[in-house]
């Protein structure tokens, strides 16, 4: 049994998910969404470090995911999320979790069974897996299917026999 | 009399400088680099913020400049450089720091009189004005110029006749 973070940093909205790992399925723990105001930079990315210690504390994971980014839109955008990202890295790396990177397309994959799923048909899979009866906004769900393709991909580490998830096409299946 | 952090992040390497400004001219305090090494990011990452918050447990500062990045490369050298940046902010926020930001051209034309000085001129410049017999490694130069640029702008807040600087077309002169 294990506690998974799952981060989806931005410089307005950073979005977080915990699920709990157990072995055979994964269960929602918590998640939610740090915004950061419109104030200085500093008390911006302040506000991202203290609200990931604080999901942190409260909710004890070991290990954290984080989306790997390829392609951001422009330099400063890539800048501006860089800065927020590495708020987020640095809150963790601090409290002594693991940290692992996917890209969007080893999420999707993990979560939707494609690399091709669209935004809304990971939000539907995120619900349907964590047997969640409300839609998460937007980023929490994105946080929450970081942290089940960090559950997915742990599991698959583990040696055969021993993980309960039934995977397929490269899809989790609980 | 107030310490001054100056800080020049960068994915590699991050330089540090710190100075005292006594009001009639800044004194060299320390300077230095802090190498985040070859390991994974979020190593890399916790180097960055531990580097910056040994710093300023060690010599005390209260306030931080860093320089405003406007142009990267590209979008993912901004995103590694933005991630340097912010762990160094984060790391300077938390313990309560007060944060400035300046353009390169705003550094060069404090320190060196114009904003087209190359770095070489800005190296000479922030020798000259700290005493210094020995040219400090060109990252911890960068970061001394930051924070004496810092001094430069924090000095023209004080009211006429208080501050004891002599300036002259914005560069400063002590």
């Amino acid at each position: 049994m294990t506690l998974i973070l799952g981060i989806d940093p931005g410089s307005r909205i950073t979005g977080y998910g915990v699920v709990r790992d157990n072995g055979r399925s994964c269960e929602y723990i918590a998640s939610g969404c740090i915004r950061t105001g419109s104030g200085e930079l500093s008390a911006r990315l302040k506000a991202v470090f203290c609200g990931v210690s604080e999901v942190i504390r409260l909710h004890g994971p070991v290990t954290m995911g984080i989306e790997q980014v390829f392609m951001a839109r422009n330099a400063d955008s890539a800048l501006k999320l860089g800065q927020a990202r590495g708020a987020a890295i640095v809150a963790a790396a601090e409290q002594g979790l693991e940290i692992a990177e996917y890209t969007a397309t080893q999420v999707k994959q993990a979560i939707a069974g494609t690399g091709g799923a669209d935004k809304q048909q990971v939000q539907m899979m995120v619900m349907h897996l964590l047997k969640l009866t409300q839609k998460p906004q937007i980023d929490a769900s994105d946080a929450l299917a970081i942290a089940l393709c960090h559950a997915h991909h742990r599991q698959s580490l583990i040696p055969h026999g021993l993980a309960g998830a039934k995977r397929r096409g490269g899809r989790l299946r609980l």
